[in-house]
């Protein structure tokens, strides 16, 4: 049994640092590296892809609304041509990177209000796919588990990843408990942990999940990353990276 | 003989349209496609690759300073690290349109001030060199005829293309006659075609010219690259995109 | 009796130009002037406030959201608290041309996607007066006839102007004809400018309308506005800015 | 004897947090407020400018260069024209915060590159100081000591304070020590305190100094600001906000 550990990189912004990403990049197994558009910069995305190639870590790219103020998680309307025009420019910019440090981008996460508005509008969610794919068949794409993502990705035949949140509680059938419910974000590690094994052992209703997500953001992102990782190796499962079979 | 007519395209931005693409696309044999940065987006880089394709016309990267109010004309003083990261970004962002459309990059030429700040500046030529280099040892550098940008191109091994403006007065000595002197901008359709052909036929001071710049934003703009098409074609020059041979 | 002919003004933006202030400022009573966010950049402002100024037409703030590429179009989540605060700073930075032309703001007309958004979300809807009212209790606020932007100012006792659509088909109960819908677009300048007669004499279902926009994007916009002005004097309906009385 | 202490402030933007504001605000008498172009949102100058208000800090603009990725370091060309109405946009910003919180800026300081430039260049310092009177005769501009911002300003009656910096040695003349030159910068808070001592009671060569730049920044920023307020009061000298006597 395996696990994939997934965080978000290089969030950083010209003048402005964020994250964790040198203390964590070696917990992780896959980064989500952002390209520019709610966060990150031409030397950060350079600088990030190569801490991912320094620690064998798979890298990808972190696309999200061009809202920087925002961070990308101010909901946008977009039209489906445009995000897909604006997830194809954000995948091929950090594909420069990688070419030029000889690494290749192994998957697509996007990100913030993105993320979860393509997990539900399968319009959205058609256009993100179609992005990945037209780019590379091999891209795999990230999607909340049981969303319109992943359901879009399958529909055109593109590799997918289900995504997993240790730290929140999830509904009997398999979506996330909202925030506004009280116990919907687990606050102690030790829960977090446990409940990091619960998705990877049996996963969520809808079905397996192949990715955890960990937050970089958080004070203490790099204990909560080692408490994880020790209650998945102490259960037995390994924590490695994307495998062509898992899609 | 032969000689490139290249044109700026794709430098409309949202809502906001800008040139006469359509009509000068098949007048020309190189595109050089903004990246998002000093003008256009996804959705317009996307449609001038398109056209671009259709037209069987070279498609080459055309990157400038992040700067959409300035269009790219302001200088700015980017360390040589920043200004590589930039225009690496650029290119990766409009070869993934490329790479979906099944066509290939074939050049890039810098914009604005970043072209001009690279024509005299050794270290952000040598910068923007090497991001285009990073990229693809087959991309070929256009930069100003005579300048540190080609010299910076060849230092490395870069294919380049040395090029002149078919409405600028040149010196002796082969660069530009300063626009604050009286004749330094032809304005009159028949000199600007005769100077096209006197730069494809004898090059200037400092050597051969291997493309020539006609500009997309004048409102005769379309009427001036016929005009300059059948002198060429009148003196016997083969009008015809980049060749390896003459790099 | 009388009306307001207001329209959008100043999105020109750097290089880009768009609309035909000059031809339309002429034949308007208020100008809703872009403020840098949506559209506009600093001279751009300022050039349109002087013109405004020439022709004793009353300057109103044209706020928006912060996405020049969707020209504020596209719907952004943003808290009341975010919207309150982006309000205010463009509401300011316009001002700060009126003060150095010698001219006063007289309203704000949020522009596209915001007004839409405040129209039918009351906290949005109060942010957006609140923010209003903090600059000035004397600025009137120009909003949806019958919407919550007008229900919002009316809760805080600021002035407020409710706003027709003569190109634009009526329900019976006052709202929009959606889009969607065949007929919901008026396209002819007669059939216009009949609209306009009849919304300035009688209103919508929900009350009188003391303002009509005209827009100054469409090819023909100045001569739609030359039809609209001539029936709307043919009726007896004296064109005229905002007048306290209004309010 | 009296000095102003002056420090850079509300320079976060969006998720990204810089700055120690809190800690720092006690400390000082006069806040160089950004305003959103190279630093700083609508949220932040509001928070800041209340900061400000409870500690009776004076209020100031910070204006900068567009260009946040640069953090407004980065020189960038503007003309004259585009500068001032730049300036005063961001003036207008800010200033509605204050109007919105009963306060009053009091000055305006430039920010980084566009300071620097300022302070060498008469045409640009001409257009800043424009900018800054065209808003009120009464607002302060801040400049370095000796430079052409300070001459532009006398030029056309602006009141304007003369800025000293204590972490920089001054060459026998009143210019700064170029950073390139040993000993420019100076690292340990005790000499930092002597500079600010001497500055406030010697001035430069030039003349008088009206306020001293503290760095906010610096991860000892708040230590050092103790340190050489407590070296101002040994030695006498009265930290005061800026009074219309020194103008």
């Amino acid at each position: 049994m395996e696990i994939d550990l997934n965080c978000d990189m290089g969030e950083s912004f010209g003048r402005y640092t964020l994250g964790q990403d040198a203390a964590l990049m070696p917990l992780i197994t896959s980064a989500n590296i952002a390209c520019g558009c709610h966060a990150g910069d031409p030397l950060v995305m350079q600088a990030t892809l190569r801490l991912a190639g320094q620690h064998n870590v798979a890298a990808g790219a972190h696309p999200g609304w061009p809202d920087l103020q925002g961070f990308g998680r101010r909901e946008m309307t977009f039209s489906p041509a445009e995000a897909e025009a604006l997830v194809l420019y954000q995948i091929g910019a950090l594909a420069a990177f990688a070419r030029a440090e000889g690494l290749e981008l192994t998957h697509v996460k996007p990100h913030g209000a993105l993320y979860n508005q393509a997990a539900r509008d399968p319009a959205l969610a058609a256009a993100v796919a179609r992005a990945v794919r037209r780019f590379s068949r091999h891209l795999v794409l990230v999607g909340l588990a049981g969303s319109c993502s992943l359901a879009a990705a399958a529909e055109i035949g593109l590799p997918a990843a289900a995504e997993g949140f240790p730290d929140r509680a999830y509904l009997p059938d398999g979506s996330l408990m909202p925030r506004s419910q009280p116990g919907a974000v687990l606050e102690s590690p030790v829960e977090v942990a446990r409940n990091a094994v619960r998705l990877a052992q049996a996963g969520i209703g809808t079905g397996a999940i192949d990715t955890l997500c960990l937050h970089g953001d958080h004070p203490r992102a790099v204990e909560n990353a080692r408490v994880v990782r020790d209650a998945l190796q102490l259960a037995g499962i390994e924590i490695a990276r994307f495998s062509g079979s898992q899609f």
